[in-house]
């Protein structure tokens, strides 16, 4: 499988590396350290000692950088060797350093060109923004590619069948759907009318259970699978404006081609206050379960099916409802596409 | 390892497939669905959505047919999409569907070409037709290629070795053994003289515990792995006719090339009554202690030491008892090899 | 992976092979038997059965060698069949087997040329003779290649950063190291000077917790992974010859490309009767849980890290402690080489 290079990924929550943590984490089956600096600025390094392959998160923080534990070589926040035990420090004692921005609650990581990794191109998750909202957050591990996840969220309708007595009982028919390209963002929006929600939904959004509502999400993609649904509800017939929406963020980066680090969160503004933080947990766990038990056995089983095969070359069978999630791989296949071919270009001209 | 296709396999006992089971078993490599149709009729489909790859078992019986568990579409016996909740039914909505034939209390599975698929081929195991006996029926999975299994059975000298506490302890020396061959069919049989038995097949054929009998097991077998043998005792210098005998069927079938489907049964006339039907219980749990405790580690540990190898390039050294595994195993690869050629002939003239 | 053949191998303790053991071991990816013959005398065949490939340690000792547990076979010690319950004995009916020697309380296998398997090539581990030496005896499995253990303990500096709290903390730059090469051994000798020792060491070595001590360990190893160490301490300033030295030995076979066998012991003069015996004993259970639980992981993880990869293709950075692990993997390496050569001029001439 080759995977895109010059796109930021998801490494981490941002609580997930505290001031002493040295979170190992395979990430496009490259072993990454991810770890603070003594300034509080997130780093991260190949997690392969070049002197024994020792693992660097099995050593300790030391001031200035991480110490090996296998023969103490330390290393600062950019790779390379500050101290050496033994003497001297080698010219050839440097790890891969990459570049990593912390930004809308996120750690995000660069694969590719260093010289490309600009900030400015992580997609807009300032609804994550600690300043603006409380976010809910979670993280799950998934047997499955990472592509798979983007068709699961691009689709919706799979929650008739998936999720009937969980997440809803929208009659998949009735839904209003529309897909739409923005450069390479992708939309897929869908909306069922007079739809029935599960019990925490309607408590989440303050409406008396039971009440048929016209039910909205809007989900925006930007490569690799990073998605940003707008999620609400109102009462039947009535404008969104009446409603209630909650920002939901879903993030996958591939571990390696057959699993996958999946992020996801429920945000509520800061303004809500306790209330708000509270109810953006109740609803991230309401969709922590569902998740768990009903989409990752299915993920799992899908990818135990396509084993080792191409996805296209199976010749999946499209529908109306694939539009969204159809588009989304084409972009990305087009942009690892380019890349390789920058690669060749490149390489012809040298 | 090429498999023979033209054939029947068996895909399950009869009663392993209930009236709202969705039954996955993986057959030859293949996910294989079982299920019957509104009529109670078994069928037989590829497992796998050709929408999004999903397991059709993890979804559920509709009328007609099954529905997916991921996006709801529905398929009938014959494999053909007959409802898609997102609109039209797409051309290319089709699941492959196999012969499948219920009959001698089995579900039996044709993966070869359907055009040749007729029932008149299942071997007569009609000595477990309901109508006729009590069938006493087990399953065991099994870590090895399903020709082990046949090798096992096809030469019961193994007993003395591998079963001398549970299922005899009849000399290997004393025993008269013939192999003989009609058509494709192999005839495996071994009588041993003045054995003495476990106890609980004295009880099963009402002879007093430790009597010297003279006990005869004749096993016939047809490709690619079923199995009857006709195993009986009489005091010793007795005629047969005045003993007791038991028809007892091994049935294997490959999962994959390392692992096997293992079926096997007593049978008992339904004349016998309750009586008939739980001496076949009793009977079957005495040997399924030691096959399940005895055979099975002995066939897991053949094929860790076979490997990835092609069992006739280890050279086996071969002896006296060999002869019927050996005959059997040399219709199985000449019934593969002529299919070859065929497929070769057939791919040449087009 | 290319493993040198003519030299020889630890296969296990002389104790673990008991009268009656059939004592199961892969070495170098094969399956060997390890059992005693009528005489005592261990013997070494290939595992597996000539007729259908059983393991051989599933059966019984029987006069004269093996029986095979599942059709009966007879082996002796040379690996001749003695007996076949079926009958005459077939030609090739014969398995595999290895030179193999008890000396210095283990016993050595030669899985090259049997020709040139002579003992007087075993490296003199007189220490752990049991006439002169109480030996006290562990053996680990680690998921390792063997040669990731010869640098382990051919570089101690790891001792301060592996284990502070169990082994030692002695400061790597206060170390005085040493290495020298006569002809196929090599030497890494290395020494501490007013070094703190862990609890168990100071009572080993009658001196007063928490005195400084000189602290060395003087290392020697042959291929393909035998290693003796001159373990000792004495009071900081005095001679060598006032303090108390152990000989501790580590030796190491590889069972697969990325696991290994590993026996390490610490002995004490018969001399010095049941307390040399106890104090032996003791000192080799306070190696066993920092052997186990800081190096064994670290060492797995390496392995990990390293995946298929071939060592030197990873281009180790090498520091100054490496040269003694260095010179061992020259040694080995040349030696490998020197076969592949032999056995290419052979095929050459022939």
């Amino acid at each position: 499988m080759t995977y895109l290079r010059n796109v930021w990924y998801v490494a981490a929550w941002d609580k997930e590396v505290g001031a002493d943590t040295l979170l190992n984490r395979t990430l496009l089956d490259e072993p990454v350290l991810l770890f603070r600096d003594d300034a509080g600025t997130v780093q991260a390094l190949s997690n392969r000692c070049p002197h024994r392959f020792a693992p660097l998160h099995m050593g300790r923080k030391v001031e200035g950088g991480v110490q090996c534990p296998y023969h103490g070589l330390q290393f600062n926040g950019q790779g390379q060797c500050i101290h050496n035990p033994q003497g001297n420090i080698p010219k050839a004692a440097v790890v891969k350093s990459y570049p990593v921005v912390e930004k809308h609650s996120l750690i995000w990581l660069w694969m590719g060109d260093a010289a490309r990794a600009d900030a400015a191109l992580i997609p807009d998750f300032s609804c994550m923004d600690p300043e603006r909202s409380y976010v809910a957050k979670r993280y799950l591990h998934v047997k499955a590619n990472y592509v798979l996840e983007t068709d699961n969220i691009m689709d919706l309708s799979h929650i008739q069948f998936l999720h009937p007595g969980t997440l809803g009982s929208g009659a998949v028919a009735d839904a209003i759907t529309s897909v739409e390209q923005k450069g390479n963002t992708v939309y897929s929006n869908r909306q069922t009318v007079g739809d029935i929600l599960p019990e925490f939904l309607y408590k989440q959004r303050r409406l008396p259970v039971g009440l048929p509502v016209d039910r909205w999400i809007d989900v925006r993609w930007d490569a690799p699978a990073s998605m940003l649904l707008k999620a609400g509800s109102v009462a039947t017939g009535r404008p969104r404006s009446e409603g209630v929406e909650n920002d939901v963020v879903h993030l996958f980066t591939p571990e390696t081609e057959k699993t996958s680090h999946y992020w996801f969160s429920v945000c509520n503004p800061v303004s809500m206050g306790e209330e708000g933080a509270q109810r953006a947990e109740e609803f991230v766990s309401g969709l922590q379960r569902p998740f768990t038990h009903e989409d990752l056995p299915m993920l799992e089983a899908q990818q135990a099916m396509i084993g080792d095969a191409d996805f296209w070359s199976l010749k999946p069978v499209l529908l109306a409802g694939d539009a969204g999630a159809v588009r989304a791989r084409r972009v990305l296949d087009k942009l690892i596409a380019d890349e390789r071919k920058d690669a060749e270009t490149a390489a012809h001209a040298a």
